[in-house]
């Protein structure tokens, strides 16, 4: 499904891929190339790469699967023709032995012939689909990152593949809450619905105002905290499993596709 | 859109009719007919029907209009081709100036040549959807009636028609909760996805253990109560708006139709 093959007429996801290759974007991606799917990015090597696909197919919810590379091709056609997954991101982190070792803007220099490189969806998408509908969420309004906590809920393992989910929280009123869950369940490629609302404890969150990554959330009385299984998921499963090698972007700096949100809703 | 259309071929709803029909069938419809529409019911003068007909119209969550009979005809062809709705149903309520005066198992000798039936959908359809998708429902599971609770939500006001929503209320686990309203929210025509989870005071419910109709609730920790928009809202409406003649169903005792729930299922 090659799409936006016309070079002369570059999409806004492709302006910005332009803009992250060439270093002029260096942060997060919330909020650029509206309407265009962004996805989180998992490079492994071709040894672990069937494992991991079949782990992203037992944990469809924390690891939508949207995209895959053949072993040592950069590129990922289906979601957009130009896109280089080493220099298409504006940050990674790069992980040896289940360590990150460091943090790159381009890893062409780390590319070799048998890394597999997967995207997975990501809540930009549907985020989108709820300020459209009239639900605000909180942490856009204030410009911060959405709050992302470790709970203890354990993940579907798969061969080498294990370890605990990882999850974004929107807090809502009531009402749009039951809206959040509606549209979000209609999204089942980049998240769909949440996994938990209510009592952070019962999903293994000690305390809501320390999130483990993101800003500090704003939950004010009568509201309830929505829990979504986060695309990070694969980072602390990474942690665990302990791959040789691993690249994945680092949180909130996505891969901006040419693929637009509206084809992941369902009708 | 009539169904059914070959009389040799009874449906399950037909067989049931006959039988509510002869008298044999006096009590609740719940569980009976399994897969077909069951609807509430309201029956006004015709000088009564445009303006009720503008306040369903108003109201789609407790009022979700799926049939209207002509002046003077008693049948809903587009539910069922030999529906009648004199003697359809197991149990009506005969009201007088917004004042319930008597209760009957057949209407035929109220009938008038100025009358209008409404069909509404009932959420026993959505009830076998959340059953078929494993969410289990307590009241049905022990055999009760749904708790059905006056609110003090204002309907949207049309013309005399105004008064507070009715909401049934069914209580689950998280996961079941967040199920429940991915899949009610499917079935639009009838109630659709809850208008409040959580808090009862919120919604001017004083004391859930006591509800208005029904079955008393069993909560159990960690299960959330979900609110449902109920069909029984046109019936507290009509005692405020005080209608000369008005007929309704008995809360629980509707009206089987020969469509199948699956029909008002949303792709």
């Amino acid at each position: 499904m090659n799409v936006s093959a016309d070079k002369s007429a570059a999409t806004p996801a492709q302006i910005l891929r332009n803009q992250i290759r060439a270093g002029h974007h260096t942060t997060v991606t919330t909020g650029v190339a509206p309407g265009h799917l962004q996805a989180n990015l998992v490079i492994l090597s071709a040894d672990w790469a069937e494992e991991f696909a079949a782990f992203c197919a037992a944990n469809p919810k924390p690891c939508p699967l949207i995209g895959r590379s053949e072993p040592g091709d950069p590129t990922l056609p289906m979601l957009g023709c130009d896109i280089d997954v080493r220099s298409d991101l504006p940050r990674y982190r790069v992980f040896r032995d289940g360590l990150q070792v460091s943090e790159e803007m381009d890893i062409t220099a780390l590319w070799r012939d048998d890394l597999v490189a997967f995207a997975l969806g990501c809540s930009y998408s549907f985020e989108a689909a709820l300020i459209e509908a009239g639900v605000p969420i909180r942490h856009i309004e204030q410009g911060k990152k959405v709050s992302t906590y470790r709970t203890g809920l354990d993940t579907v393992p798969v061969g080498r593949f294990h370890g605990r989910m990882v999850v974004s929280m929107r807090n809502f009123t009531v009402p749009n809450a039951i809206r959040a869950i509606e549209i979000t369940s209609r999204f089942p490629r980049v998240h769909g619905a949440p996994i938990h609302f209510g009592d952070p404890a019962a999903i293994g969150i000690a305390d809501i105002n320390k999130p483990e990554f993101g800003g500090e959330p704003d939950i004010r009385p009568g509201e309830v905290p929505l829990f979504w299984a986060c695309g990070v998921t694969p980072q602390t499963v990474i942690e665990v499993a302990k791959p040789p090698f691993c690249i994945t972007h680092k949180a909130g700096h996505m891969m901006v596709t040419d693929r637009l949100n509206e084809e992941f809703r369902e009708a």
